[in-house]
């Protein structure tokens, strides 16, 4: 199979985000994180644990003395910060902002080895020892990272320094790794650099830089498994050797398309689906096509909360296993939801199904948001449904799920993540493919592209997710007949399209509504959407959900907190026919549909302190009247216990 | 308060169990456990991993070359083999068995060095060490086990060589250990020591043992912290740093009587309340009774599962907070449900209350018995509420939960502590105060001791648990007049009570049905107690629990098993008024009564493989016929799902 008529994604320059919704997370990485963030690189926050990050690069380079600190994968941080930099300065030129960025590629180049190696771990630990340990160093990791910002500020600016410097590092990485005799027949233990070598290949066209991403993606869990050969060269302790996990942590249990389950640490799986998913579109990989398909079914039809979040453990941030999805002992990293973010992309690009986009939506308004404060100074590394203090104080299992979103953590992978895909949101919405424009989401945006047949601009007005109607319209077409491919979203049982305040039918495939004419300058196209709140239910085979229900409004999970509530959420029931009134309450963080509705409490009359179990008898119910927020404002009011699923009276 | 009129334990040499429920299970402790143990003890098992406890004594007293092997408390193992022995001799006269007894006597007392100390951890690695790290290394535990076992041994047999071994040891730590200036203000890591000085104490009647224990009880939580001072000053890492256990680990986070809920791991715990009893029965402390009930209170209505079983959490083995009682990530420690035994029966010793035999009973006929395979060879070390084997293989949070018993353990605490626990079970049916006998447990037996004014001898005839009817007949009485206390259990809503087939009305005092009159010769005290099948539910503020329900009859709890109920056992519901057919069958493991009813299950039809989340429909149930058996047999048969409690319909 080959692609005939790729599905392409627009530049970032091409979309311009004006409405409130995105564009103030956008607004807030770019006045508020991306500076507090250049500051953690270079240590200049009090209180906050050092980064040692731009340290690192000039002790590497000799323009400082001192030691290697932070995590072995510490270099990554910068990279992540000069990718959210390169896709801000895309859509918000800023001289100042770029100055800054290149006074840091200058400080990282400036630690190039001769040959091309660039990793401060190393170079200031001891060179002798690179590449003796991919299973755990990050070496290739990093190099990932740098390879998305050096492309991105490349993409921004024109600037080449950085990535200049790194193609020769993939060359040194391309002389040393691969399948060839006498090469290491490696593989990074973190995934990242598949997909990054992608986008590499993307600006350079260079047939290695396809071969050594399609090299890491077929050798990955073949015998005999490099990784346990790399163990015993080293005579390392394999960390995973007692956990359920072993080797299935760096899914390299066997090889990729065999696996039948996403496993192991959910943010390294879904990176290398989505490095899987490029290759796969760029080479027509049939067998590749199918794994990247059986994976994603099993990520989010079988792995996946109801948020979009992934990774059920905290052991090994981890897959745990089909259906097991604890909305309390959760791990659901934020990183993961991005990630998962980025594989949906990348089988959008494969293939026309509102199934990724459907994926790509519930991830982004619940799983991904909810990470970051209102402020955008707070960030929640653990995204769990279900929080009571007092367990997240007193016990191990939950000791991990934070009541409250820290400043910034020691493993600073997520706020810089964050960052950056916020960052590059805009190239989400849209895509396009021959004469054919795709409206993947619902953001109030002004778009210009070039189809096949001519330019095609749209501007587009809504006030989603708050309001169900979305106007697009034209401001640019081909003379001749083009289409436009409007998502028709999973949640959504009825709507309306118009065009010209005309009522118009049109096919729907593979979820998407096709309208197929010539295009003129100012039509109107309206897509009224069907948007009642939703009472969900859970898959019955999803233990920690079963009698249970969860309340929705178009692709915002909504939940209830102990500030609204009172304690004791879990005694909370509703019957599934529960009404619910809906008001837009313009005062709360920035706006937002806050719901009411009947509920019942559990009564814990007659039970005193004093016993624990007695004879059944019949419930007693208090009548209560309870308010929900979307899920992703929680934790934004003083701490205390948050539920998404609540009991089915 | 003092207590006037001591309620005081019978001999073991006062009462014989001469039917099958305990009979059986004491008789697979005298001809397999002890047995097999032994061999263990003696690395004579191929595929067992070595114990090197009889191994590491002899290498301690010059005997044998070779290192020392096992954990830093191996010695106990031995010290629980001794003390199981002591039960059974005293009930089971066997010279062969009594000889093997002394040979390991003389090995161990071999050991001991000219000071008295004994320990073969600290004398085989270096003397230098030795109390120098109370707080993990277990010293004073082994040497509270071995004064259980030299107790024991001594009232069995009239021997008393490793009892005046044990006394010169004591000495020694009494001399190096206290509150007085110059001497180690410490106390146990693990507790244990308290409550045997206090069994050592009740043949001794030395004040100085009965003050030691005093001391460890007093001292233990007190600032400065010992055990921070001992880790300072060792260097150590502290384990529990960065746990939310921290000291509370040991319960040392502070001072005994100031403790409001129990704390950290469940077996230290129950051993020093036990200890803390002990010390409050014989000193009338009124400040310790105080803090002993409200430990009570706290472990048995706030922290105690529906089988007995306590301790929420593997971290640490430990209590999480009230009412947090995970069936599935649960820990529930064999030894610690034995070790509330030992507590309930201390409490029983302090105040004649129904509460402690009924959490007593509950924990004998479910989580302790729960532990041992039918066949008396494999154990539980961890007894969960519900199972799915998928979990205990994939999860590492259900990692711990094994779905089969296994044969050892490396850390081997919990078959020995079952063996000698079972070994002296005859110790907790009867009491006895002034001229009142009290009947706790409703056993077959034959029993015969000395009340104030005269031996009164009773015989018991029951099938209990299975059947009802519990006939005691007097066959010696005082001539006097005396008091029969029976105690009604807490499950119990109605009962008929017969002298010579003719119903009498008693008053009944904290539980306990009082007879009081002379008796005589061949009186027929009957006692018909109603057991039906009893839907129990958990107290709403137990959120795992919630909308659940449990089935008991008698003291047992009952639970579903996959091998007659299928997979999926959470899509099973049950209705409150549900009618349970009953019925006893020989064939199943000794025979046991199996439990039939109706029951739904959710439909998983509609559901592919392809959804996780819909919009609520109505739930379709099918018609089950379910097959529950008493929770003590589960896991005899094929592996498989298994819950105690189920969904309510």
């Amino acid at each position: 199979m080959v692609f005939m008529n790729k599905i392409s994604s627009l530049s970032l320059k091409e979309v311009s985000i004006t409405g409130r919704f995105w564009g103030d997370f956008i607004e807030k990485v770019r006045t508020h994180v991306i500076p507090y963030q250049w500051k953690v690189l270079n240590d200049a926050i009090p209180g906050v644990t050092p980064s040692y990050c731009m340290h690192n690069f000039r002790v590497a380079a000799g323009k400082e003395e001192g030691k290697f600190g932070g995590c072995v994968f510490q270099d990554s941080d910068v990279a992540k910060w000069l990718e959210a930099v390169g896709y801000i300065l895309m859509q918000h030129p800023d001289a100042e902002l770029e100055k800054l960025a290149d006074s840091a590629i200058d400080d990282i180049v400036a630690a190039q080895q001769p040959d091309g190696y660039l990793d401060t771990y190393y170079i200031i630990n001891g060179l002798e020892k690179r590449f003796t340990n991919l299973k755990d160093n990050h070496e290739l990791y990093c190099l990932g990272h740098f390879l998305e910002g050096a492309v991105a500020y490349y993409q921004a600016t024109g600037k080449d320094k950085l990535l200049n410097a790194l193609i020769r590092y993939v060359d040194l990485v391309d002389r040393l790794i691969g399948s060839e005799e006498g090469k290491i027949h490696g593989y990074p233990g973190h995934e990242e650099m598949e997909l990054a070598l992608m986008k590499l290949y993307s600006i350079t066209k260079d047939e290695k830089h396809l071969k050594l991403a399609k090299y890491f993606i077929d050798e990955r869990g073949k015998e005999p498994l490099f990784f346990r050969e790399e163990t015993e060269k080293n005579d390392n302790k394999f960390h995973w050797e007692k956990s359920p996990l072993s080797y299935h942590y760096y899914q390299a249990g066997k090889p990729v398309r065999e696996q039948q389950h996403a496993v192991g640490h959910a943010v390294r799986a879904v990176y290398l689906y989505s490095g899987m998913a490029d290759v796969a579109v760029e080479t027509g990989d049939q067998s590749l096509i199918d794994a990247c398909k059986r994976l994603w079914d099993d990520v989010t039809n079988r792995q996946m909360y109801i948020t979009g979040a992934i990774g059920s453990s905290a052991h090994g941030e981890a897959f745990t296993f089909d259906y097991d999805l604890p909305n309390d002992t959760i791990y659901a990293e934020t990183c993961a939801s991005i990630g998962l973010c980025f594989f949906a992309k990348r089988m959008m690009d494969m293939e026309c199904s509102a199934q990724y986009a459907d994926v790509l939506e519930r991830s982004l308004y619940n799983g991904v948001i909810a990470a970051m404060s209102y402020d955008g100074t707070s960030f929640f590394y653990v995204n769990p449904l279900e929080v009571v203090p007092e367990a997240s104080e007193k016990d191990y299992l939950r000791h991990h799920v934070k009541v409250t979103r820290q400043k910034w953590f020691g493993c600073a992978c997520c706020p810089p993540n964050i960052a950056r895909f916020l960052a590059s949101f805009g190239n989400y919405i849209f895509s396009k493919s021959g004469d054919t424009f795709y409206v993947h989401l619902f953001v109030e945006s002004k778009t210009a592209t070039e189809l096949k047949s001519g330019t095609f601009a749209l501007d587009i007005q809504t006030n989603y997710p708050w309001e169900n109607t979305i106007l697009m319209k034209v401001k640019t077409a081909p003379s001749s007949s083009a289409q436009i491919a409007i998502r028709i979203p999973g949640w959504c049982e009825d709507y309306k399209l118009r065009i010209n305040g005309k009522t118009v039918q049109t096919p729907v495939e593979n979820g998407y509504a096709m309208m197929e004419q010539v295009f003129r300058k100012e039509d109107e196209i309206e897509l009224i959407l069907d948007m009642p709140v939703t009472i969900v239910e859970a898959n019955p085979r999803v233990r920690e959900d079963i009698g249970k229900l969860a309340v929705m409004r178009g692709p915002l999970v909504y939940c209830l907190e102990e500030a609204d509530n009172g304690k004791d959420l879990h005694r909370i029931y509703i019957e599934r026919n529960t009404a619910f009134r809906h008001e837009y309450d313009r005062t709360f963080f920035g706006g937002a549909v806050i719901l009411e509705s009947d509920g019942k409490r559990l009564s814990q009359e007659e039970w005193g302190a004093d016993s624990l179990y007695r004879k059944v008898s019949e419930p007693k119910f208090e009548d209560v009247r309870l308010k929900w927020i979307p899920y992703y404002l929680w934790a934004n009011r003083e701490s205390g216990e948050m539920t998404v699923w609540v009991r089915r009276k």
